[in-house]
């Protein structure tokens, strides 16, 4: 296992970066910027994938697959959309290699260049809306409700491990509808079922709002989003859906004809979630011990290990385990038995503790001769010691109390770090001293929006959906607000 | 729906493309070589990717996930890999896009030139090999068994839906062992459990093989297929699994400690199947009228069609068939109940039979008196009028009937197009007349393969795992040969 983990309290981004590595989640590639993830961190990322994906069936969905491609006056046809992702864009250019001269090894065949340059997709409304041109006649074609599991590549120049990588994971529903507000309630909706699954599923506590002018996906009209805290007391993006207007309709000219025969733009949406949000369930539960998986996307959600001198013990231990899996495999969890015997009992607990098992059981001579088993659960680290006829009953309650609790721990400390400030000075202490989310007036304005973030690197995470409307002045220009906007640094 | 079908009679090759579009299964997107996966043919690669995904898991496969792109060396380090890909690269050479001069609008920023470029994976050895590299050091970390679901690209000059585009889905296995003859176990297992899907799944007989030299993998030393038979006669390679010998440890240097403590190279496989399996599917079992889907892979295995005058009739039926809806569903099938007032029940039967639903179930004034259904299949087109309340049994038989028959229809096709011949003649009569596998005598040479190839475009498609050992001489060269290997021209 190497030596032990960086505690947080230390350098929380040393301590992140070192627990991705040890818990077998992701590595960096020989491709900058470019993560493997590994056989266990896409473990947990496959329990997301089925879990929102149930989520988008449910709501109507359906997937499909667009190309990888798209053709750079494609990207260009949306103005504001291609100034936003134009500077991260990776350009292929040639389709062939070619023998180079001698000693050179294989080289670029210039000969084969591209008519067109094509985009390897950071994004992929253009191609799709290219294509929605072709599916959307009247409005019995509507609503058109699409996702798509993908990979996106944004040429990013600093990079982390699931938080920000060159090529990422991730799913893009693309809808079109026949009037604004239907559009509207579905880019509300998405941001609701992102809510419902980092909160039910991942145990991750979110507010939901909207985005301010500068932090609008490039193309948007409106972009809702959830923002998660992390425990060192800054924000992270955890989903956004966007609003889109007929912005993509009028660029790519899709029409349908109304009720009444008339030609109409359609209106959109998109929303999306990435990889990301393994950053954000890494750092939401974790200790210094390692990782804290909640019970609902943890690849093992128990682990027994024996603990025996020689092999006789061991058959003594494993005759008792056996039926003992079967039965907690029949109540549809995922058990292992590690049964290993080139490794120690200590290892193991190490292992398990630092991947993050939610329960581990062990057993011993003295449990085979009491007929009990010792279990511990991995985010409070309690142990009790239970009668075999108990254990299955045991488990099955720890599931849902270490969800619940994980996410109720998580939920206090988000609670402990929104603060509501009435000035600039208290907001600075605030940001400097506590970090979180300060609550706060703000103008309304870019300007002071881009001040604020100068002066102290926080930027407005959102305007939350609940916020109340309550007269006030804005922290830095003192002109006039109604409503108080969530600021933070962040990921 | 527009118009007719064009028979496969007429013209296989364009029923194919229209069938492809008219089913909804993909269509051409403004990318060359590039296809848009339709919802309807996503559901149904959903349902093979979920099939073999289990079947992976349950042989000890793990999923992981690595990077899109391979610098340009990676790719070079395997020399016959390099030649077997380089001429089909599509290559990034750049990392980002910037405004041109006046009206030239957006372009590729010269300044932003990668160091080395990128290589858009076309298969993932090279980049996989350079990672175990850093994951193997001792027997204890053998064998390493692990998938990957993923995009790639073959920049193919002549392309066709599912069967050939630029950029296509697969799954790519890549495992690593301490011995030879695990490897090679492994290969031939992978082999097996594409067989065991292609013919329990998809209903599509397969004929395992070997391939010769010259259509081996680039950088395997030995390949193992499936290969079927479509309905114009021609072979289409359903997937294939390499024995990569050392060569990629080798070329990655890859070694691991063995139970010795001696460093030793470690032996690898790698195998995959791809979106050419639509393409299998479709080719195998639809007729003039549309898909044919076996009921294993259909998204949607049932369609109940009302018959009806008015609302008052609908509601009728619609109280008879909810009930109905809920039963089969209860029962694990697909069901749609297709209540659209829009549409006429002969337009929905037309839909339904073109994108291959396996059962349809009818109901209307005269069978709501009798207490009755009309069930139609999909595969004989056959009908029948059912009592109510059986018409559960006899749905859940059909779709037994159906898998079981259209593979009987399949293999009773393959079986009557495997034609042994006994010299050069013969062959070409066959190839000419008739089409299918061509079992003939072949003297073991690459040249005489290529000239047969040169002169008649069959290729050699395996030499049979089971073939008999037989003397006999070479159809083409006389010479002595002790095997008969399967000829065919393909896709």
């Amino acid at each position: 296992m190497g030596k032990k983990l960086t505690k947080r309290a230390e350098d929380y981004s040393k301590w992140y970066n070192e627990l991705v590595v040890k818990a077998d989640l992701a590595e960096a590639s020989g491709v900058r910027g470019c993560m493997v993830i590994k056989p266990y961190g896409f473990a947990i990322w496959e329990k997301m994938q089925a879990g929102l994906d149930k989520m988008f069936k449910e709501t109507g969905h359906e997937n499909a697959y667009f190309p990888l491609f798209i053709p750079k006056s494609y990207l260009s046809k949306e103005a504001s959309h291609v100034e936003g992702f134009a500077k991260e864009c990776a350009v292929v250019t040639h389709y062939r290699l070619k023998n180079g001269e001698d000693g050179e090894g294989v080289v670029v065949d210039p000969e084969a260049r591209l008519e067109e340059e094509l985009i390897v997709r950071p994004t992929s409304e253009t191609i799709i809306w290219d294509t929605y041109r072709r599916w959307i006649q009247s409005y019995r074609d509507l609503p058109l409700l699409i996702n798509q599991w993908a990979n996106v590549v944004r040429w990013e120049m600093r990079t982390r491990l699931f938080l920000r990588t060159a090529e990422f994971l991730w799913q893009e529903g693309h809808t079109a509808h026949a009037t604004e507000a239907e559009a509207i309630a579905e880019a509300e909706q998405m941001m609701h079922v992102y809510a419902e699954f980092a909160e039910e599923h991942m145990a991750v506590p979110v507010i939901k709002g909207l985005k301010t002018a500068s932090e609008r996906f490039a193309g948007a009209v409106e972009t809702y989003c959830i923002e998660a805290l992390m425990q060192d007391g800054k924000a992270l993006q955890a989903g956004t859906s966007h609003f889109l207007g007929q912005n993509f309709a009028k660029a790519f000219d899709v029409k349908f004809a109304n009720k009444e025969g008339k030609q109409e733009h359609v209106w959109a949406t998109s929303w999306g979630v990435s990889t990301r949000l393994m950053g954000a369930l890494i750092m939401t539960h974790s200790d210094d011990n390692g990782l804290v998986l909640p019970p609902k996307l943890a690849p093992i959600q128990v682990v027994i290990v024996p603990i025996y001198k020689g092999m006789e013990q061991l058959d003594a231990i494993s005759e008792k385990v056996n039926p003992l899996v079967k039965e907690l495999r029949a109540q549809g969890l995922s058990v292992k038995y590690d049964n290993r015997d080139t490794h120690k009992p200590g290892f193991k607990f190490n292992e398990y503790e630092l991947k993050g098992v939610p329960v581990r059981i062990a057993i011993g001579q003295r449990d085979l001769e009491n007929g009990t088993y010792e279990i511990a659960r991995r985010d409070t680290l309690e142990k009790q010691t239970v009668a075999a006829d108990a254990v299955v009953d045991t488990v099955k309650g720890l599931m849902t109390e270490i969800q619940e609790n994980i996410y109720k721990k998580a939920l206090d400390h988000r609670a402990a770090h929104i603060t509501e400030v009435g000035d600039y000075d208290e907001f600075k202490k605030v940001l400097d001293e506590k970090g979180g989310f300060v609550s706060a007036h703000w103008d309304g304005t870019g300007e002071t929006e881009e001040k604020i973030k100068e002066e102290t690197k926080a930027t407005i995470r959102c305007i939350p959906i609940d916020a109340a409307e309550e007269q006030g002045s804005c922290i830095y220009s003192g002109k006039p607000s109604n409503k108080k906007v969530l600021f933070a640094k962040a990921y």
